[in-house]
Parts: C-alpha cells; sequence; structure tokens
C-alpha cells in the first residue's frame, strides 16, 4: 500500500527537445522486466550531478564522477536496475566502464562522454554480456517520447516562461528502499530544453538536490547509488542563464526544484509500506542545518513512525526525538510543537488546550503536517517522510526472494 | 519473542549489605501491577549516577542532578513505572520534587537525599496523589532481599575478593522501548558492599555506562528518562578503593562492568519483538567513537535489521550502513566484514571464498557476531543489538492501548 497520488497521465508528461529515451528488457536480476533504460542527449546539451555521499559509493558513481570531471560532454545516461554494483571493488568499477564502452560504441560517442548508473542489491556482479547485449534494444527503442515508458510510476513535467521561451522541464525517478538523506532518491533524471551555462547548472543540481532528495527519508539508509542527474539541452533557445542571483536563474530554479520535489516526495508516498504521508517543518532554528537535524531526528524514530502508523498520539516521542537531534544548547522549555491544526506542546509542555481526542483526530489522517519550533532563530526547513508499518518490515525482509 | 538466556534463580541474587528495597501496587497507569520501587540505602552509602544525553530530560532526571549536586549524601531511590513525568514542563519538576518529599517524610531523611527516576509514556502528568498514597507500602516492604521481586526479569550477580574482602555487586534493570546510544537501559541500578571513594564511583559510573548501557542499541531512539545509578554501601569493610589507577580499582570495574553488561545485553534480548541477538565488533578504527559510529550505524539501520529478521545475507546492506557513518576519509577498499565464522567482504569487495549458502547459515542462528575490520588504526568498539521484527511494529503500534 502507498499513499500515492495521482501521477500525470503520461500523455500528459511532455518530452524535453533534445533528449531521447530506449528502454530494454536486459534480464539483469529477474526474467521480462524493463531494466536497462538509455538516455540519449544531443549536441549541446550541458549535464550537472549530484551523487551519494556513502563512502562505500557504488561503481558506477565513481566512474560517473570521472566522467562528469573529464573535458567531453556528457551525451548519454545508461541506467540498470537489479544489479546495484556496489561492493564489487575493482571489478565492479571495470564493469561499469564496459558498459561505458559498449554505449559509447553504439552511439558513436567517447566512453568518457556516458554516465552510467545503477540499482539494485548490493555486493553482486553486474551481468556485463546481458547488458552489452540489451544495448542495441535501447538504442532502437530510443524516441523524445519515452519518458512514461521509462519512469512507469514516478515522473513528473512542467513549464514556466523565462525570456519569452517556454521552458519544459521533465523527470523521472527510480525510488524506495535504502532512502535517506544526501541523495535520498536511487536514481532521479531530470532534463530541461532550458540553455543554462555550466556553472549555473551545477549550482542549480545542488540546490535543487537539498531542496528535494536530501529533504525526504523513509528509513535512515542512504543508498550506496543515490543519483541525481540534470541535462540542460539549450534547445528552447532562451537568453544562456549564468548567473546564480538573476531573475532567469531564480524562475528557473523554483520549476526544477518543483519538479524535483514532486518525484522526491512521491517516492516517499511510494515508500515501503508506507501507509500516511508526512510533512515535518521545522522552525525558529540558529541555522537550517540544526533544523534539518531535529526534522530527520523526528523522520528517523522508529518509536514515532510506528506511532504514525497506528494513529497513536504518543505524541511524547516526538519531544524525545527533538531532544535527540544533538543541540547540545536546545532550551525545551521554548519548544512547541502543532499537529495539523492542534496545538500539542507549548513551552515544552503539554499545552493546555490539548485534548488527545483532537491528536487521535489529527493522527487518522493519511496526510499529516506538523509543525516545530525551536524558538531560538529564524532558519526553517521541511523534510518529508512516512509511517513505519508491518509492510515495510515485510518488503524488506523479503526484498532478495 | 525474545532471545533472552536464562535469568539467574531469584534465590541466586545476592543481597547487598545496606540496601533494602520495598516495592508496592500504586496503580500508577494501570491497576494492580508492581509500579512503584523503593530502595533505602544505609548511613555511609556512595551513590553516582549517568542520565540520558537526550534534551528533553524528564523532570526527575533534572530532580536528580540536583539532589547528587547537594551536600547531603542520597539514601533512598525512588523508581514508578507507568508514567515518565517529561515533557511536563515545571509542574513535572514541582510533582518529581513532591515525590521526594514524601519519601523522605516516611525515612526521616532531607529531601535532597531522595532521587527519583520515573519510566512510562511521556507528556502525561505524575498520579501524584497515588504515588504518595503507595509510599507507605513500599516502606514496609522494604527488605534486603527484595532484589529479584523488584527486578522481575532483568537482574544478575556476581562477587569478587579485593583485599581479602569478598565483594558483591547485584543489578537490575528495566528495560526495552526507546532503547538507543547515551542510556540504554530506561532505569538500571547497580548496588555494591565495596568501599569506594566518591571521585573513583564517579568515575567508575561513566566507565560501566560506556562499556554496557551505552553500547547497547534496539530501536536508536534514546529516551528522556533513560539513568544509571550506582551505589556503594562500604559495608564489606575493604579499604577504601580510591585511586582509578590501582588494581583494586580495575578489580572492581570488571566486575561491575560484567554485572552492567549482563543487564544491557538482557535489554537487547528482550528487546520489544528481538528474535536475534548481534554482537558488532569493529576493529581497526583510527578512534573508539568512529568505531562506536561503525557499530552503531549497522545496528541502526531498518534495512539490516530486517535483513536479519528474514535470515536473509542480503550482506551489501552492512556495507552500506559502514558507509553511512560519517567517516569521511574512509577508505572502502581497506574494510573487511566476518560474520560469525565467515569471511564476507575483504578489501571492500565479496571475498573471493564467500558463498550466499555459508552467509544464510549464520543468519539463521539466534545469536549472531559479526566483525568488521576497518583497517585504520588500533582502536575497536562493540555493540549489541537485535533484529527488527512484525512484532516490533505491532509492539510499538500497540503500545498505549
Amino acid at each position: 500500500m502507498a499513499v500515492n497520488l495521482e501521477p500525470p497521465r503520461p500523455e500528459d508528461l511532455l518530452s524535453i527537445s533534445g533528449v531521447r529515451l530506449g528502454i530494454a528488457r536486459a534480464h539483469i536480476r529477474k526474467p521480462n522486466r524493463k531494466d536497462l533504460l538509455l538516455v540519449a542527449l544531443d549536441e549541446g546539451t550541458r549535464v550537472a550531478a549530484v551523487f551519494t555521499r556513502n563512502r562505500f559509493a557504488a561503481a558506477p558513481v565513481i566512474v560517473c564522477r570521472e566522467h562528469l570531471a573529464d573535458k567531453d560532454p556528457i551525451r548519454a545516461i545508461v541506467v540498470n536496475t537489479g544489479v546495484a554494483n556496489a561492493g564489487t571493488g575493482e571489478a565492479g568499477i571495470e564493469d561499469a566502464r564496459a558498459t561505458c564502452v559498449a554505449v559509447a560504441s553504439a552511439l558513436d560517442i567517447e566512453n568518457s562522454q556516458v554516465l552510467p548508473l545503477s540499482t539494485g542489491v548490493i555486493m553482486e556482479a553486474l551481468p556485463l554480456e546481458r547488458i552489452k547485449a540489451g544495448i542495441p534494444a535501447c538504442v532502437a527503442d530510443l524516441g523524445a517520447g519515452n519518458w512514461a515508458s521509462a519512469a512507469e510510476a514516478i515522473m513528473t513535467t512542467d513549464t514556466v516562461v523565462i525570456d519569452g521561451s517556454t521552458i519544459t522541464v521533465t523527470g523521472i525517478s527510480k525510488g524506495a528502499g535504502m532512502i535517506q538523506p544526501n541523495m535520498a532518491t536511487m536514481i532521479g533524471i531530470i532534463a530541461t530544453d532550458a540553455a543554462v551555462g555550466a556553472d549555473a547548472l551545477r549550482y542549480l543540481a545542488l540546490r535543487v538536490a537539498a531542496q528535494s532528495f536530501n529533504a525526504i527519508t523513509v528509513d535512515g539508509d542512504t543508498s550506496t547509488n543515490d543519483t541525481l542527474v540534470l541535462a540542460a539541452t539549450g534547445r528552447a533557445r532562451n537568453p544562456e542563464i549564468v548567473g546564480e542571483g538573476t531573475a532567469e536563474f531564480g524562475r528557473l530554479a523554483v520549476t526544477v526544484t518543483e519538479v524535483a520535489q514532486l518525484l522526491a516526495q512521491a517516492i516517499v508516498r511510494d515508500g515501503e509500506g508506507a501507509t500516511k504521508f508526512i510533512t515535518i517543518n521545522v522552525d525558529g532554528g540558529a541555522s537550517r542545518d540544526e533544523c534539518m537535524r531535529v526534522a530527520k531526528s523526528i523522520a528517523h524514530s522508529p518509536l514515532v513512525k510506528t506511532a504514525f502508523f497506528a494513529s497513536d498520539p504518543n505524541l511524547g516521542r516526538i519531544l524525545a526525538a527533538i531532544g535527540n537531534a544533538g543541540i547540545a544548547d536546545l532550551d525545551p522549555a521554548r519548544v512547541g510543537l502543532q499537529l495539523g491544526d492542534v496545538t500539542v506542546v507549548e513551552h515544552g509542555a503539554r499545552a493546555a488546550t490539548y485534548t488527545e481526542g483532537e491528536g487521535k483526530r489529527v493522527m487518522k489522517q493519511a496526510e499529516i503536517a506538523m509543525r516545530v519550533s525551536l524558538d531560538r532563530g529564524v532558519e526553517a526547513a521541511t523534510v518529508w517522510t512516512c509511517d513505519f508499518s508491518y509492510d515495510y518490515v515485510k518488503i524488506n525482509a523479503d526484498y532478495r526472494s
């Protein structure tokens, strides 16, 4: 069960001029699944990416970093599911490189112009021959209209007019499992036809990741493979957006962030066993970082998450989680907590007006927002998460079977 | 279900000269439970304590700290279950003080000679009148032989000969729920008849907590109330142990630590829904702190915990948890992992000799030890934890009902 919003209809997903996608069934881990995706980017496209901070970064992440640092522009992204190619040592890096060689050869580009992305189980070798065998099918399938087919579930699209040009932004994502701060998505690909300078695009990728994929958490585990790729083809022919402080950059950033947030929130809604979608707003912090720490301490607490699953207003667990956020000089007597429209805590203690019945009423809802006020500064942060159900245990205990 | 060792037989639990315990049914949250414990300490007893680092420390913790800082020695400990008296603001502190007044009056000691401890649900007021009404029953019940009755489940005892005197150490604990680093027990009380200097006792309490209650975790949540109290009555009449570097201190520390570790491990074995007891040894670290971080990152990962529940050797999840421990300069290529007698990872990748069958064989055991080698220093740390089952969700979703 998931607390999913209606995804956009496939026919509503806008294609991006300069981007073609091709999908194949390469039988990577299980037969007859769409498990190989090739994204071909036309000449002139700029690409920026943000990766997991897990020290056991997967082999494809290491190769992606190399290729992004190379002088040749990225022209292709190859994504496989089923096997993460993480915890695979030098052999895994060779496999990721060999995947790039196969794609480069098929598209007549350089090896370093390919970004390889993988998601799936850790510590197993990539089935290289099956991946190589699947690449021609991906190439044959390449088309601008394949976004929905590539995404299957998590996808979104938006437009914005900048300098008189209609800019389109479309994104897809693969989520669930090992979802946490610092690249909570497994794989996210967002493309736009805007013309954006290289530095501005890199900055945009970081900023967008911080406010979307790095602000969601399902289970507190950060994957070895998490990657957000942002591609800008320039085909909208708008005057190139170069400055990070310009109004044009701001307008583009808002749209790309909204697309990324919808993708990221969809991952949470689709979280393993999720029955509730929970928004945690923390304000009044001395820094954005401490607000994030408080929000994630709440979002990661199994006791808080099981209370939401049970619709049990055992809200002292939220206070305990706030107290565990590692803010050494936090004054509990200043802390406030609102759950939906109900004031639960004032000055660090149960609010005089609070009743369990009111708490229960909010806890029963499928979409719950809470606000924690630290009353020690002006910074704020938002995290999106879900509850913790029997099905989380079931799905993760059965994941490989 | 719990993975419990056989607890000691009540008749094997040694009493401590100078310590008497009394239990009452005060109907604090539910009727007819043993929910109030009074521990009376004879004159000359020294007491040290270690408390939760949660910033939402409960009212009794705040009052305990005040009373320990006072010049009058501690002569009584009063423990209630059912209501934690946390998230209760100034009124909660008044309630904790009033509890001390009632105990002091009944025992004819000063208010500041009482340590109040509470455990239970957060953000509810202590039923002060019922607690006051229960204290006379506790006093009437006071006896040196009541350790097992006070503990009910989690208790242990040991002796050591120091300077020709037989020293006895007996401990009891209430655990489960909100169990994490930095005072993982709800309430632990350990008493010895050894004569120990005040400074040495304080140091001993810190050292023992670090190697026992602060080295266990069930769900990563640190309670608002966690407290370890260590009392030394001096009735064994050994020459007072004053220096932390002496052989006598060392012998006492080993025995008290063993008692504390047995209590702490019992809390994990008794963890909500636990079906497996997991020992995580991390060695080769540059500091003990980083070894603890790696061990706790593994112990807190819901994906690792559900894999243990399922006996599924999806051991890449352990690598991902190691990579998430926040050691910025960790070299994955040096990391090794052994599970029981099976080498799983060498040089950061799957060991050539490893087979899933071997992994599965170990994962099926009820007691599992793993060893993570970081190969970057000489420090080490050990953490004890349990798996994550359907029952964890069930118990915590139903906790208050």
